[in-house]
């Protein structure tokens, strides 16, 4: 057999761009383009929680590509697994043919990630994007239940495609459809109205009141912590109210736990600790835990109702990132890694509530949970402004919540504990400029 | 700095499974899997054309992932450029911020694509898949236009997130929606209605009529050949009338070139040499060379409307296709790849239409275009049994079609001629088969 | 028992105006408003086929309100019977409550329409307006068949409430809309496509391909003759083929008889001799022989699956259109009424083909059908001036289709034949003076 | 000139039905009907405030046909303006041509109704039932801000054709659209979350926040009073906030007056004192004082942003409704008629009031307004029944809300004293036979 056409093949000799990067950027790709608008920074390596610029600079990474990279950049036991696989000719794409790759990660999925927690899910490989995870859910939904709409929150995200979007909250992102975002039904999320309301209830009264005008959705939808939506955390009882709620109208639960997961709010799921097992869970950003695009739908067994191919997309065996989430699931194996978590998560704590106290005097409150966490500001300008100090001390960090007044931080969930002081010290300084 | 966090750490000792890889696939996927069910083989490795079982049985793919491998799997150069990125700790994952790698593609695309095809183009990187850039091609028509439908053609296939789920054509597909799928104009595509009926003009008709019904659209999208839809090809004449009708209307020409394109059909776009110049195109499958997730819109500079984070999503940094993308970009920077596509185009439809009239008598007739090709059987059923003759023969084929009555002939573009003599020995000893 | 608080009231004594009634109407009156901008007259009084200006002057009614007063207007016979009920104090308005006069016309319609014809309806009573009938079937069509699309076809025209607007094909009166119009399916009438294309055939590929896009309809709504879409007639052939696709769908025919029924098209239903027997009816306009507004959706008794109120509405109780419409059925017991519009029938058509032939020589072509009938001009102005130059001779009509480029003759199906021949000439006036 | 025809034309002798009225309803009409069903009567003639079955049995009119005869039945200053009319030929249906009887209520309309309340609308005659002056009003608002949602509140009632029932918070009769009912966004209304939550404000917090997901919407729509929803009022300061909302998002404030409207609430408009000028209004029901289809939308003129025909219908020009629509004006030229609505009203709550004490001790409460008021209970059953004794004792009276709980009392706003104190009698002895 001989496939030598292209083994013999050169590489051509390109003449040498003589335009940097940026402009390059700027010039040939769309207007669409965001985060490097406010970071006109060229990345080129990165390792662990340190991003590297063309001149080889470190920039300490608070933000893990929205949370897609948990386990920091080229984690080097995830990283060999990936260049072992891709030496060896380990196939790379075969839509949802059965594979090697694919089967070592059920397997793994199954017995260090689901069966400890005493969760039984059939896993949906879709499209390697959360939107499509989210497209999924909601359609198996759908299809469950033979309802159309889906309840979804204030302030969530939940992706641009379609049928995604029309559960997020985001106006500008909304706007962009061109075309009416229907079947979704929104609802305040815990808090949204303040304390002395509890919207769980009000939620409650709306469905139970034969003309209230909110008909029996198929879903509802719910992040345990909003990460683009400011931050925002459910609580326990909430989320129970939600869950028996959506149970006794016949609908289903979905915990999108494509940002809160993965580790990022302490567990491995968002909702282990919080008494509630969702019947759709979608994950995307850390689960391939390289970076590489995947993404799942997890399907309590009775409902996969799917038929053969109803839901397909060419990159659902996106192997090279299975590999990857084999590997990152070897760290979940053993409980010093969720303890690295919190004690990270602590670090983090003491000195935000430090900085509020010493620094901003009430002008901002610590929000999220974990490693998704932030402080959020009266002043919508203030998170950006201290964003760019950090920027200027060398530590890539986000803003986020519906007027970007929340200041997001989100390190890699094994960050080495000198980088995470280093990096929180950039952030007291970035503050302590903001006050003066 | 101490990044040792993660080099420290053991992988951990998981018991060795004694389940077999598809007996686990079968019990752990959802079943919504649907290739692995017709082709009950687990793939390991690949190499070029050739797809290794677990053990260690070549398959000649005759199908690269639905178009998604045209350069072969594993190709040495692709490869290569792949795991040095990796083992140089290049960035993988970083959202939208500038890095070398995208700059890198950028400015090949530029050079070796788009210029020397007098094309300009900005390029909007998507969410890593197929859906999402006609998701977003789609959200900027209407933007722009200010119009709510778009015109999609019978048996298009573009996706089944819900934007392009609606555009798609395929009703199973389309009936687990859930909900209406609307804003899309549904017309026949070239040759729909018979040879004596122009459905261009037919288009001209019902839109210039004020009482037809049928409001002015944001868009036309168009495969320029259908491949879900059973290889129609729509000839240069048919797509200048769409073009011209389309511009006549305001309204966009977006072509769909994610399975036609990156070579599939002869040339890198599959519209080069049809006298007409899209709007807006769509890119994905093999624009990664790899078979890693990757898509692109690819807008014509003044559509490019905008603004910045409009249209989003995680995985639009995926660092590591962009450098296999480079690197697939080298062989088209010389004309002799094209002329390898040629050549390997007219051993395959020669052995077709031998094949037709030999065993099949009318039974059948060559249908498609250059590797983007096959064969539509009167009787549904036809084409599957020769994929089995194929398949048990070691030739991984596919079938496609309203009915699955067409078998689609897929070999990778740079396919050794041994290899491409070898899988066509199968399928004409599986027509003539069938034929008895 | 005292009611003598009305009776003892005085009717205040207001001011005269000094401002004319038209000067009023264009003041006060909405933008909206239409007719009464290319017909600037006040009418005052109407006796049969004569409307009376504000001075006495009659004009020959050839349009009978879009074919709301076929009977003509204040029809000595259906007058009478109103001002007996009035003045007896018949009960006028009592939502869906049982009322003697409703009996009587269910009676009456049942003995003299449904039974002779071997038609089995049961009544529903909508709202009293065509697009209320037209919403009614609808919902019923999809609550049947659990389905969303329903067929319409090029042309049509249903009303203007959302559900029937989206069933409509004019652009400027969807566009007022606002949303999407979904749900609808949209295909070409008899004889759009020319009549080379048997457009039922069309339809049927269409459905039958499972990958064409057309999802499975919950019904096909048709009009037999298309009226406001330019008069255009469907053959009894293509009807049935309709008819038989709708039946092997599993989808329900609908036929919007509004116009073109209660005899304008020269029996009862217009679909009485061509061969089908619709699932459902609407019937509005001259339903009620008076002008006075009503409206029923026929339903044939299977598929009256309705939950009582599921479709309901204040006026579907307008008793005093009931008296009038039981009035207006006396004049079906007898032939002879059918034989009156026929021998009009034959009277207009001969003067029109003679007018084609002595003054528009090729020009314009005889369209529509008995006294639903009309001339279509190649030159779109052609027939708004002739509209004109009739309404200067005293005759009211008015223009039709996509342009406005068919003159629409729709008289009393009981216009005295001198007021006929009187019409006639002025029209053939009309058009001999537009020649020149 | 002969228009002999019809004159000429003989009565048919049709044989005597030996079936009774009810009978005869029961199988020919459609299951959709619903108020005959609770009350078996054949109502044959109306006298002011009386029903008169067929035996001659008086029945006290507490419904009004839900408020479309809120001057009586046959009033005799109406009733004679209509015979006129009819016994003087006068047109009674025209499209929209211009006639004087439009025009005298035009005149009238502005004249008595607008101009001493210091209110200036432009009147659309939309097709003559409620539901289509919401349609119109809601289209309208669409088309001036180019915006697609329409905030509707909990428990309303707007109508049930397509995008009307879009509006209406019903579940049964939104479930029988059988499609999606989009571009709505539902809250609730002023008091449905208890006394401690202020809806207005609670909208305010939606809208304000850019990552809610509630879109700017076209219109709020809103009932002064539920009447179908359950005699809910609301406030003027809540009224206020939304109106000063509206205004602050660029949307436009519609009031939906058409059962609360024409006095049922105590003044024409329902809004009269309450701080608001709506800048549409919706009146149908008794509009035209007779219980003849009619309904208006009324538009502030700078918003009268209509093309001539853009929303249509037949039956927009229902002169003899217009005609009893001016006769009623007249009432309101006086201000005795509103003195004698707040009369009857004090005469009602008084009695309600009692009764809830006497004989109802906390398991009902007084709700609505004016005229437009009723008991309602805890349990749902309890409204029907104490119906029921009422129909027993010959007054005929309604239940409305979510769960049909509240007895409703709808008298005609000119009902004899002597009646009313006969059927609030009726009504003592009915709860009082309950309470036992």
């Amino acid at each position: 057999m001989n496939i030598a056409f292209a083994e013999d093949h050169e590489s051509p000799s390109v003449a040498v761009p003589l335009e940097s990067s940026l402009s390059l950027i700027n010039s040939q790709e769309s207007a669409v383009r965001s985060y490097c608008r406010g970071t006109p920074i060229v990345f080129e390596k990165a390792n662990g929680s340190c991003l590297f610029d063309e001149s080889g600079n470190c920039y300490i990474d608070f933000l893990c590509a929205a949370g897609s990279v948990n386990y920091g950049h080229n984690d080097p036991h995830i990283k060999k697994s990936l260049v072992d696989y891709m030496t060896s000719n380990g196939v790379l794409q075969t839509l949802d043919f059965a594979t090697g790759a694919k089967a070592e990660f059920l397997r793994k999925f199954r017995d260090i990630i689901l069966a400890p927690r005493q969760l039984q899910y059939r896993v949906q490989f879709t499209g390697p994007t959360g939107t499509n995870a989210v497209e999924a859910a909601v359609k198996l939904a759908r299809k469950h239940t033979a309802r159309r709409p889906v309840v979804a929150f204030t302030n969530a995200y939940h992706g641009v495609s379609l049928g995604a979007l029309a559960l997020t909250g985001n106006q500008s992102k909304r706007k962009a459809a061109g075309v009416s975002l229907g079947d979704v039904i929104r609802l305040p999320y815990d808090g949204y109205l303040g304390a002395s309301v509890d919207t769980a209830e009000l939620a409650r009264t709306l469905f139970n009141d034969p003309s209230s005008g909110f008909d029996a959705p198929a879903a509802f939808i719910v992040e345990t912590v909003q990460g683009e939506g400011g931050l925002n955390v459910a609580s326990a009882g909430w989320l129970q109210s939600i869950a028996r709620l959506a149970k006794d109208l016949g609908a289903l639960l979905i915990v999108d736990d494509i940002q809160a997961g993965c580790g990022r709010a302490g567990r491995f799921f968002s909702f282990e600790e919080l008494g509630v097992t969702p019947d759709l869970v979608c994950l995307s950003k850390s689960i391939s835990g390289s970076g590489l695009p995947m993404a799942l739908t997890l399907i309590r067994p009775h409902l996969d109702v799917w038929e053969p191919g109803e839901h397909n997309g060419t990159f659902r065996g996106n192997n090279l990132a299975f590999v990857g989430a084999s590997a990152a699931i070897d760290y979940w194996a053993q409980g010093e890694f969720e303890l690295g978590i919190a004690k990270r998560a602590t670090m983090i704590e003491t000195v935000l509530r430090e900085v509020c106290i010493q620094h901003l005097e009430g002008r901002a409150r610590v929000v999220g949970k974990s490693l998704f966490t932030g402080l959020r500001f009266e002043v919508p300008q203030a998170a950006e402004r201290i964003r760019l100090g950090m920027l200027r001390r060398g530590v890539l960090a986000e803003t986020c919540g519906p007027r970007d007044e929340v200041l997001k931080i989100m390190p890699a969930l094994n960050i080495p504990e000198n980088l995470l002081v280093q990096g929180l010290e950039a952030l007291t300084a970035s503050a302590a400029e903001f006050a003066d």
